[in-house]
């Protein structure tokens, strides 16, 4: 037996785990694609928990930079950036509860080279933003397409990356807000944390009826931090489970994988990102392992990891974990 | 001739200056409130550049707190605070041109105690938040009901403050986002800066048809920042002035007044906030006499002078202006 | 009787606020100067309290930029910037008191055009630095040298702004540490805050015996966050005088003036100096007046004041205050 | 041939990387400990390039926590804090070389429970600190003592951690400041990433002749961000090679494990530390792989890493690295 069938999604699932019916999404499907994580779209689909779904997503340029010669700034029209598919209406989902959604696979969709990164104007980590305001001139901008498949990312004739899909922004709407596709917060959203890919599962909370799951911004692999302010972007076909815990009452996007469990923080500064993953994590550890608060915090001054999803989006992402075999 | 026939809004708005029809918003009137800033709601009401608007206002908690023996966390749900008048269509208004909002008059509205302050818990700036995560418990909750009239603020039997009312909260929709009114932005928003007050005009960007603007959250008096959370919240009548400026384009709120011209920046951490206001000032005073934007910045290290807002809310937001005798 | 009687310096000082012995130092006197706050110097010279001393001092550049042709990169060799007078040994002065340091003056030094101002690469406040490292290229350096007198900055043929001076640089030496003098800190040094001019009173922890007093790097006027780095820079007679309040137990620097009351915090990011200073401030506002810390705390909601020094130096400078006739 | 045969060190070390003469420092060698990294103090030993040299170095609270009843703040007498030992006079060092120092191994020194950690008031990740200042009270102190072998760290009866032990503190001196062991930056000191262990080679910043350098505060394991302010804290056993790479001229820390070479960054926010080690890793790369410093910034956003390693201490610290094998 493997370490699913020990999943909290398991465990607790309103499906406990099991694979139920098939549904797809296809572009075609979708029509509209949406900007913003809210509750004011019509459901593309609504399942039942349990639901396998396959779901096609664009990349965060929506398609639209095909060649090295295209100006990223002549194309991209803010605030239509980073479509999302969805949003998923899960049965039964109610404020409090959480949809488990668990990663099946992350396959490259459409002709090579099917990966783009670039260098947007004002966008990035080590560059003036529109936050981070500075009177410097921006960088000249600049695109790479590159080669993606299953086995390899192909930077060069002489470098070839792993390919390590993950997907980059998923979540659930707002109870009444309508949030940028572009920003991460407690719901989910732009994250940008590699951890997010197959074999993870991740909870996110539900604060509307139907939960409403959306997702996109698939990328065939990135560093820590999004560094220069997008990874490798690409279409994708996305396979999920998903599947509803009720009453499970995260605040923020919680994530399990074999070896570790993990909570999600977006913030500015970096640091409140950081507290804010943190403290879930203090918090779960000393609920599951029967520890006061204060044990667990120094528990995890020993112990804990930190992953940084984003350092470029309009709040930064990231992940503290606790691998499993140190819970008891 | 004062001040106001040589403002931006008498020379460049489209009913230059003029005072139009009069139209009132009463709470009645108004009906349901708002808690976002948003596309997705009907105009309470549609009005032509110059309108004269008498508005009334709820304080940021619904008046649900009438006592000082009220526990604002078993009272206040959130996301349904900091509840929001509006939104005001303005006719002719598109996305790049600014609303001109001339602020006549703040009066408290209602039965005294008419005023309100209080320590609610993980909020303010003193103490460990939602995104300043902490594992220190929080400070006891507590209500003051103040009494307020024109003439001051009746804080204890020897001490007085002056009545020194503002806007806490006005802005446009987002062009797609619906966005906290507990937050402030490049839109407005709750930018609790006390500048906003009787006399001034603030120039606040439009970014959909209609402009949208939402107004709430009047303080009878705030210090610098709003430290532990809230100000002194009243229930209010405001008197405004709407015009419209075609094109202005300004990307963050604009606002004059007699003696200077001021922009302002909303962002986490507060430098970003500092740095946005103070970029848009740069470029605005080089544009407007026509010096380099680097003798701009130079002129700015010598008399731009910064108004902290509140260093409480979802961003935190900064006013960075230069008195107009400096504009030479 | 003027405020001054009434002053902490006036009421609490060893020499009770009356007027010493006479001292100066002079260039010469000074001979080598200091770029850390430090005990490692050897003190200039050893005073009484009540002492009243006539101080030179250079400005940020040590005289070295003369003309609007320099190049400040090619002429400043980091760290041996902004040079400090001092240490100026305080007698009696011990771990746990407060130097109170009057400002009696502070004049311009030498041949017109006395102030300088530049951009310097990687330093400013819109900027790309050595801590918000950036890619983007730096901004041309470039110099301005005004003219400056006691009536007036000289800015342009059409422009003269007023003379507004403070010593952007004072402070006491840490225990064992030795700072830059480019920092400000719990101690003083470079805060940038212009409320630091003639009429008022700092008050300086003492860390360690004789206070060990230096400053420099006078301003003839500054804006708020010293924007693009530095202010008007100006070489200064400072006229002080000194005083010691025994056990006076101030963790940060406290500075009075008639109007008002005002604690200094410096950290980054700028939310982190405001709360060093406002804190302070809570507690002293609640002892003075014998309110709670919770009453003191929403008292400032409705009445402190913020005043940005510096967003530009290794840490960030905010000054909080309160009018003295709110202390009732 | 191993991997350290081609290691910076062995390849640009004065002494090629070979083994030198052997010295040892021991606590009665040491004498004095020394609580800033600064110039101010007399080397205790003078060695050539290659020196291999046996350390014995305090746990950072001088061995003064001896059970579990002890009240850190009772105890701990700021600023005499975190004990260094050192400092080291490698010969021939001059300011814009780099000391290689090769961490060969770290063994626990002294009685069980050799292990200390504790919650301290107004120190740690999830509290409000002397910074982030907050009215809120502190947590409760609290000590824990833990046995330590070079096997395991003994958490409980069922949690046995792996003993992953590294040099929480190491450092060169400043030219002319002397700051805090508390503190960490451009020239090492207080970074507490556990990437500093046996294995790695640290190559750090000369700034005054003869390098002088300090290290103590060993930690028997630190998870990332040294979340509750400390880590297990261990008195050790320290032997380090050390090599000097003439010119080598890094402005920050620099770190070389067999697969990776990574930067380290020093700065609060947390965003700040991450882009100093970022940009000096993009620079790096482009200069050792040929490649633009764009195309390197985008090969960072596909492969860049990051290692939080303090989130507790005056600044933050974080390691960006890249897997050398993508060095091509």
């Amino acid at each position: 037996m493997g370490w699913f069938e020990n999943s909290l999604m398991a465990r607790k699932g309103v499906a406990g785990g099991a694979a139920g019916a098939k549904h797809a999404i296809t572009i075609a499907d979708q029509g509209a694609f949406h900007y913003v994580y809210g509750p004011y779209a019509d459901p593309v689909i609504e399942v039942e928990p349990g639901a396998v779904v396959s779901v096609e997503t664009h990349d965060a340029f929506e398609g639209k930079i095909t060649k090295e010669s295209d100006v990223p700034s002549q194309i991209l029209n803010f605030p239509f950036l980073n479509p999302q598919t969805g949003p998923i209406f899960v049965k039964g989902a109610e404020k409090g509860d959480a949809l488990a959604v668990r990663i099946l696979s992350i396959r490259p969709r459409g002709p090579q080279p099917v990966g783009t990164t670039c260098l947007i104007p004002e966008f990035g980590g080590l560059v003036g933003t529109g936050n981070t305001a500075m009177l410097n001139a921006p960088l000249p901008e600049k695109v790479k397409k590159i080669r993606v498949d299953e086995q390899g990312v192909y930077w060069s004739d002489t470098l070839t990356l792993p390919y390590e899909p993950f997907i980059g922004t998923i979540g659930t709407s707002p109870e009444i807000e309508a949030i940028s596709s572009l920003q991460p917060d407690y719901y989910g959203g732009n994250m940008d944390l590699p951890d997010v890919g197959p074999g993870a599962i991740i909870y996110l909370p539900v604060n509307k009826a139907g939960g409403y799951l959306y997702l996109g911004d698939c990328h065939a692999i990135q560093g820590d931090g999004e560094l220069c302010g997008v990874a490798l972007e690409m279409p994708a076909t996305v396979e999920l489970q998903v599947d509803l815990i009720k009453g499970h009452g995260n605040a923020w996007p919680q994530l399990e994988t074999e070896e570790a469990m993990m909570f999600i923080g977006s913030a500015r500064p970096l640091e409140d990102a950081s507290r804010i993953a943190y403290r879930e994590l203090v918090r779960w550890v000393a609920a599951e392992t029967g520890q006061s608060e204060a044990d667990a915090y120094m528990l995890l001054t020993m112990c804990g990891k930190v992953r940084l999803g984003n350092m470029v989006d309009p709040k930064y992402s990231v992940g503290a974990s606790i691998a499993k075999k140190y819970l008891k």
